[in-house]
Parts: C-alpha cells; sequence; structure tokens
C-alpha cells in the first residue's frame, strides 16, 4: 500500500510540475515593464529551492497599503465616505445631531467644513459613525454600505474601485506560497468586512488602526462594543509597529504609494536578503487620478525621492497596468 | 494530461484515506474518558463533510490560554521566572539597581517582597527586564534563557514543562484543519520566541498582552524599540478583546485553566453551533501541582462552579491525562 501511495504522488507531482510550467502570465494587467520584471525576479528568487535567496513559505510575508495602493483613494479615503454617508443617513433620521458642526458638515457632504473642524470634529463623527455599537452591529452597517454605496465621482460601488494589477498580484504571491496582509491606515473592523471578498485576505492577515473595545454581556449575550477611543494609528512610523504587534514577523516585501507607507517599505527592505518595495505612482488622470507631491491625500514625495537609492520600484500606473479597475 | 492527472489524483485520495482510517489514536497521552470523548467529538462534528456542525477550515479557530494550559505555571509565572532571573543577572552586574526595592526583592528572588512593592514595583521590574530595548534584543534574551534556566523545584528546563496531552491535542487540530492559536495574560513578545518550537504555533497566531514600542531609524538601521509602558492586558474579559482584535474571527475551541480564561470560554462558547469549552483543572499533587480555587495564581473557582451549567469540559490531569510533561 505504501509503496503504491509513493508512486501515485511521485507521478501526480511530476503532471502538476509540468502543468505549472505551460502555466499563462501570472500578471495579465501589468505592461512588461521594469518593474513587473523586479516583482517577478524576487518571487523566483526567494522561492527556488536551494537558491542563494531561498525563503521557507513561512517567512514568505508580503504587506500591502489599502487606500491607493489596492483601492482608489480619491477624492476622499472611501472610510471617509463611509462615515459621511453614515452622517447624512443618522442626521436624516435625528437632525438634532446636525448641531454638532462636524455632524453638520460631514451631512452635507461638505469636506472643506468637515476639516475645519479639525481634530475634534473628526472625533465627534468618529464617535457617532464609527462607536457606540457593537461590533456586529458595525460590520453590518459597513457590509451594507458596501452594497448600496457609490463613487461620487465614478458612479460605481466602491468595491469595483479594486485595482486589476494588484489584485493579481494578491493572487500571484499567494500562488507562490506568501502570506499576504493588508496593513493600512484605515479601520481594522472596516476592512475586515470586505477584505476577503475583494482580496482574498481574510480576517486576521489585515492589520490596521484600531479604536479601544470592551467586552460585555447583554441580557446573557456577549458581545464587543466599540469606543469612541483611538487605540492604535496604523500609518506612518506606526506601520512596522503594527506589523511587529500582529504579525511579529518581518515582511520581504512591502506595496504602498503615499509616505505614510515610507518606514513599512524601510522595514521591509532594510533586513538582509532578498527584498521588495514597491511603490505605486498615481499618474494616471485619464484613467484614474493623478496626484503625488503635493496631494493632502496619498501624497507621496518623500518616497518618489529617495526610491532610486533604496533601491525600491516605482509602478507608473498610466505606463505599468494594462488596465485599471477590477470589473467585478 | 488532464485526464491522466485527475485519475492519479483521485487514486492517491483514495489511498491517503485509507491510511487515514487506519491511523493510530491521536491523543495517545489522554486516558479514554469523557474528556477525552467530547474533544473528539467535537473534532468529528465540525469536519464531517455535508454534517450538520460542518465548519470550513478557514473558521476552524481554536485558541489556547498558556500558562497553566499549555505549560506548568507554578510556584510562579514562567514568565516572572524570567524577570527575577533577569534581574539577579542585572543586579550582579549593576548594584546600584538594587536601590530599587521591586529589583531587589526579584534579585533575591523573594516573591513575598515582590509582591509587596504593588504594582509600581513590577512596574520598575518591568521596565528594566522587559523594556529600554529594541525587540531583537528582547528576543535575544528570552532565546538564551530558555536554554539556561531550570525550574526551581523541578530542576528541568522551562521547555521540558509542556504538556505532552496538550501538545498532542494542538497537533490533532491542526491535522484536522483548525488553525490554532496562543491567546495568553503573558507578553506576545516572549511567547513568540518559544511558541513555534515548543507547540507549532507560528508569531502571527500568537496573542498575548503588549506593551508599546515605536519604530526607530538608530544610526542608518531600523528598530523597534519596546517601551517601559503597557499596551494592552490580555487578560479575563481583555482575552475576547484580544481575540477579537488581533485574529477577528470567533473561535469554535477553547482551552483554559483560570477564571482569567472565563471570558474566552463564554465568548467562544455562546455562539450557535458546535462550539468546545475546556478548562484543565490542576488536581494532581503527585504529578504536578494541585491547585484552584484559592490559589493566587491559576485560580479557577467560578469556571469550575459554572463548567456543568455552560456545557463546558472539565480535564482532571490526575485521571485523564496519562502522561504529564512532555519529555524534550
Amino acid at each position: 500500500m505504501h509503496r503504491l501511495f509513493a508512486v501515485l504522488v511521485t507521478l501526480t507531482l511530476a503532471v502538476m510540475a509540468s502543468a505549472a510550467s505551460a502555466q499563462a502570465d501570472p500578471l495579465p494587467s501589468w505592461n512588461d515593464s521594469a518593474a513587473k520584471a523586479r516583482i517577478v525576479a524576487l518571487v523566483q528568487a526567494v522561492t527556488e529551492p536551494g537558491g542563494k535567496d531561498y525563503v521557507p513559505p513561512a517567512d514568505r510575508i508580503a504587506v500591502f497599503d489599502n487606500d491607493g495602493t489596492l483601492w482608489a483613494e480619491q477624492p476622499v479615503y472611501f472610510q471617509l465616505a463611509f462615515a459621511i454617508d453614515r452622517a447624512k443617513a443618522l442626521v436624516a433620521k435625528n437632525p438634532d445631531l446636525a448641531k454638532r458642526p462636524a455632524l453638520k458638515a460631514a451631512a452635507e457632504g461638505d469636506i472643506k467644513a468637515l476639516a475645519a473642524t479639525g481634530e475634534k470634529g473628526l472625533a465627534q463623527l468618529l464617535a457617532v459613525t464609527h462607536a457606540n455599537m457593537t461590533s456586529d452591529e458595525f460590520a453590518l452597517i459597513v457590509r451594507d454600505w458596501t452594497r448600496t454605496a457609490r463613487h461620487p465621482t465614478l458612479k460605481r460601488p466602491y468595491t469595483q474601485l479594486t485595482y486589476a494589477p494588484m489584485r493579481e498580484l494578491l493572487d500571484y504571491l499567494r500562488a507562490s506560497g506568501f502570506k499576504t496582509y493588508i496593513v493600512s491606515g484605515g479601520g481594522v473592523e472596516f476592512l475586515r468586512v470586505i477584505a476577503e471578498e475583494l482580496y482574498g485576505v481574510p480576517p486576521e492577515q489585515v492589520v490596521g488602526s484600531t479604536i479601544k473595545t470592551k467586552y460585555e454581556v447583554r441580557n446573557g449575550t456577549p458581545v464587543i462594543v466599540r469606543l469612541p477611543e483611538i487605540d492604535f494609528v496604523d500609518d506612518k512610523a506606526g506601520k512596522p509597529v503594527g506589523i511587529h504587534k500582529f504579525i511579529g514577523k518581518r515582511p520581504i516585501a512591502a506595496f504602498g504609494n503615499s509616505d505614510g507607507d515610507f518606514e513599512m517599505l524601510e522595514w521591509t527592505t532594510s533586513a538582509p536578503g532578498a527584498r521588495l518595495g514597491v511603490l505605486v505612482h498615481h499618474d494616471d488622470a485619464e484613467r484614474e487620478f493623478a496626484y503625488g507631491r503635493t496631494s493632502h491625500i496619498g501624497r507621496l514625495a518623500r518616497g518618489l525621492d529617495e526610491a532610486p537609492k533604496r533601491g525600491w520600484t516605482v509602478v507608473s500606473i498610466k505606463k505599468d497596468w494594462k488596465s485599471v479597475y477590477s470589473a467585478r
């Protein structure tokens, strides 16, 4: 029996290997550019058995920023769009809420007035739209929003604004034995609702900003309650801290698009061995948005300046991507 | 080619299934007790394809307390023993440190005097033994300690004081498609150094208490620095909070040994579907330690009282375990 088993396994593996070698381009939405070649070269280097840069699957950790890297982030971060839509719905039900300037501005969709309310205003908005409810309740509200909301200028569900080339890249890395994580400045409980469906990333592989929560038994039913208090901000120097706290391993590949991802790329690429740091540059006003050095959202200046000397790859959406959005 | 492939896969799977059905008892260190039967029944229920309690592998999350559940915790938590050993070494090098009462007590191994220094004293001990160094430096110190330290009464390395029946259980669950997590009141960076070697649990599947850290670039080299400030206490009601924060999924099986695990078991077992809550009861003074209702460390009172009505399984070390410690 054992012998038969061994023969069958050997034959099966041989057939599988032959099928793999004949496989199609894993990144069909990418033009055959230097950026694509560097990504493929890293994957081949760390997966080649016996190669000098070989990394065992358990340590093949890849981290992805979300806003502006896996899906769009203009004219405002989509989680802010969610908060605004939510404020509108809540103010419609309870007009008294509009007595608070931040809620009034949000309900009117007046981003400028909302920004003028400062940190205190944003905390008010967060408390009303993101907290003082159970985690299950919040997840339902987010789920419902992703099904009904539409992007203000592109007039499509936000869930159709993920980037096809990046989704292929996630699939390609996973097929190459990588564990793919999202490491976002956005809220972890917001992202976990959608990350699996959009990106194939399960909840336990989403790292993000957190608000404090508490455990409570309500009428015999345990719940997790979301409190109106920031716990951790997963941005800039917070990204390596978040990676270290949640994953506890140093990634070998990091993908971002703004200076908020700088430290994540720095942390990832400054360890020994083959490493990959990639910045997506939004330079395609025609098919997407063009912004960077001076924009409020997704500012990318230091990253562009230092990418060459740090060996980071800058992806031009205009030149390197055949298509932009995923058609779903 | 495809056809040959399909035939080979089918044959291979058939041989594998036949091999599996003939496999030996996956829990040989357990006596054939009701406790063992309930564990096996849960695993069979959630893994039976088409069964009413079937759970897809992605949702087969099992959480384990560490101290007193996976390894011993007497006469003091092993991480406290580490802090004491570390204080001894540091005071020997720098006698001035003994001017601080907590450091003096720890260096003298005087647990009673150490406890008398209260929260302030423990914070001092934590700051000196656990913080103000990089995460890499801390990991090296912990690694070195696990190789050299000996348990004060059992005179063996702490790493030999893991429980064989629980390690079998971890293996059994993983072989049944479960993802096994440690959810400990202990420090996450302490545990991650040893969890893989001791339990086969990788760093990203260790949830625990955390201290604050910061990211810093020192002479061009990025480091994570451990700060002398508590970030999160993963105990009691903190355990479901930690599970929700780090994993983002509700477990279907939880294993603990003290009232510090009560909320974790409650959170796990009060959701619909097949669920398992297990408490290890330390009732074997001969082979291990006997404690519970009144002990300072590992107190188990409410858990014993409520286990029957909550359907939780109480494991008697004396009656249910054939052997106790892993021989490594």
